[in-house]
């Protein structure tokens, strides 16, 4: 508030000056330092804690053959290529990962971004001429929104997984194509799109479905590319979109589809064009990845953290806490994420630091980030973890709720 | 042309039909691909190739200490932190990168983005409420114009370089504080901002200036901070934004200034929020690049860059090749990118293309990357070239022109 006019262009934000008085009593669940990899048990900040806030679903941030992976584009390629994928930031790594989640996948070709916020964004950007109409889930990820108002779209929410509010939202539009999109399956409530029945209303208008498999690549399907793979619905969705920064442990994002898509993206996408290649070693992490989820070993660390969802589910259930239906699909698998419902903001908070200090890390989620009054808990499992690890978990969650609901 | 919904929401693009044109006949100027690491003579395609397209200014993208920091760092954090910072992808080495990166710079504080294009988009967006009013030189790089758009701000554009143009704009909008956005060095004309004319017309205005520092960050300046320190005007600009993909090897963006202005940006930046923090290997290049750079033999390297850049220039001018006026700053210092100016698109590809076969790689901008009919190439030298490679590629650029000249 020195009167600059920077403080001025700033502005009073009460948020601000909630955020730096938890940080200075060290509430604050945001930026938690970590002092090793993301692990079943990670050191952070000066002791070993339980890890139940990482999108490392499958553990490959440490396997050995990612690591080597990575090492070994290191060596071949420096540290960096320094230049955007268009002009010099083309390395045969990019060739290569392409080639191989477009025959993972099962399409014509492949396109990889430095960031998934970037793909979304690009990906939009390139498809939607400015004031055309965009349908997109309420709770569609935040970069799909953002892609959204950059590309200057007439941008319409319909109501989270209903396929009735789509179907009146298109009927409302009229002309067709227009481009929808949604998650596959939501980062924050760990819930799944239906699938089938959103495919059904955008083949009845004629609509473009794309679909963000940030949260389920490498997790679901019998190859393991996602829920469209595992709902037999990957043929019917033009545009899948994937993330190479949770489950395949790297940084990154990718669209797969059909030659005309990709290049497209490639000729117009400016969040593509205009952004430096990701380093040589991110690249070799992400296609050590690509292979080791496409094998069984892959499969069966998907298949384990379903078993690891389970059981930490029944767990906290058996204990009296409330984390929801298990939002499983079809009978094949379950959500890595588990929401465990606390309500209000400052009471999930305190939730929240009873946890941090018994020894346990997991992810937070007030307002903004999720509905007012609907703060939770965002827990979330390894195929790693141990069960005696997820029951000391269940343990302390159960705890430290009947803590702050007589606090 | 298939007719599938997806046909019709792209449209007919004669763009992308050029594209497709040029890539099938070996003529796309665009995502060559490298064979090794971006070096003074870079693997491309087959053979070895002089590099005249790279960012990698200072060379340290293959220095050994550089190497050893992303080896170190993917041994001690793992491949990958995948988590957004505010969750679950804070390591410790953002912690000792963002204080390097303010001790460096003299500021109160520093933050680090996954890109740089995220950088300038979040920052822009963290600061301008909608519907307020931006001013940006029409030549400023992409990611400000696209930050601009995405915080709906109503963007106005000055003349390329022009005080008077800045100041008739901030005049008609009145209200102060307004948001100021330019680059120090300008990418594709290797021309730098005048800084000092600029500042003053914003003083007078109340308005907030932003400087862009991703090409000359580790370039300019006593301690290699860029040209505004270069310009002795370090302090007397608010937000300075700098890459971490160009010179220093990495790849990731930054801004340093006051507490108040970081912890703002920390609160509200949503490509800072809602992305993966880069991979641990890119930190700690980025952290041991700080460190060279901020070194003896990191300011030899700029020294070497310029000595280079002077070098290339003289040669190509006794050649006859206009690559117009050295934007020599003050005596002290000169860009690395030299334009070569061709006019025409085509014959910028088809030049691009005989200087490739010739054994050297340079970037080409053409339109709508830089005004049509004025597209060039775009040369830029690395502190490592020997004077034999910059006066081979001296040659056979004259030749090209030639060549092109009488086609």
């Amino acid at each position: 508030m020195s009167g600059t006019p920077l403080s001025e262009l700033i502005g009073h934000d009460a948020r601000i000056e909630l955020f730096k008085g938890l940080r200075d009593s060290g509430h604050l669940p945001f930026f938690r330092e970590m002092q090793s990899a993301p692990a079943p048990t990670t050191d952070m900040e000066g002791r070993p804690r339980i890890m139940l806030g990482s999108n490392n679903y499958l553990g490959l941030s440490t396997h050995p053959l990612v690591v080597e992976g990575a090492r070994r584009a290191l060596s071949e390629y420096g540290t960096a290529t320094t230049g955007s994928r268009l002009m010099n930031g083309t390395i045969a790594l990019h060739t290569r990962i392409e080639a191989e989640l477009a025959e993972w996948h099962g399409t014509e070709d492949a396109i990889v971004f430095t960031t998934g916020y970037q793909t979304n964004l690009g990906t939009i950007g390139a498809l939607v001429p400015r004031g055309a109409a965009v349908v997109v889930d309420q709770y569609a990820h935040a970069s799909i929104q953002d892609g959204c108002r950059l590309a200057g779209a007439d941008m319409r929410r319909f109501r989270h997984n209903d396929p009735e509010s789509l179907r009146a939202a298109l009927a409302e539009i009229g002309t067709a194509p227009v481009l929808v999109v949604i998650d596959a399956l939501y980062s924050m409530e760990g819930d799944f799109a239906p699938l089938r029945e959103l495919v059904d209303v955008c083949e009845d208008f004629g609509a473009v479905l794309m679909v963000d498999e940030a949260h389920s690549v490498g997790l679901f399907g019998r190859r393991g590319t996602g829920v469209s793979e595992m709902a037999d619905l990957a043929g019917r969705i033009p545009i899948r979109m994937g993330s190479l920064s949770k489950g395949l442990a790297s940084t990154g994002g990718f669209v797969v589809g059909t030659h005309e898509l990709v290049d497209t993206i490639r000729a117009r996408a400016r969040s593509f064009q205009f952004s430096t290649a990701g380093v040589p070693s991110s690249l070799g992490a992400a296609l050590a990845s690509v292979r080791v989820a496409r094998s069984g070993e892959g499969r069966a660390l998907a298949a384990r953290s379903a078993e690891n969802s389970r059981f930490l589910r029944s767990a906290l259930d058996d204990r009296g806490v409330d984390v929801g239906r298990d939002p499983n699909v079809a009978g094949v698998s379950t959500s890595p994420i588990v929401p465990v419902h606390v309500g209000d903001d400052l009471r999930a908070i305190r939730a929240w630091r009873t946890l941090f200090e018994s020894g346990i890390y997991c992810n937070t989620a007030v307002h903004p980030a999720v509905a007012a009054g609907s703060a939770l808990l965002r827990v979330c499992v390894m195929a790693t973890h141990t069960t005696a690890e997820l029951e000391s978990a269940a343990d302390a969650i159960a705890h430290c709720l009947d803590l702050v609901a007589v606090a």
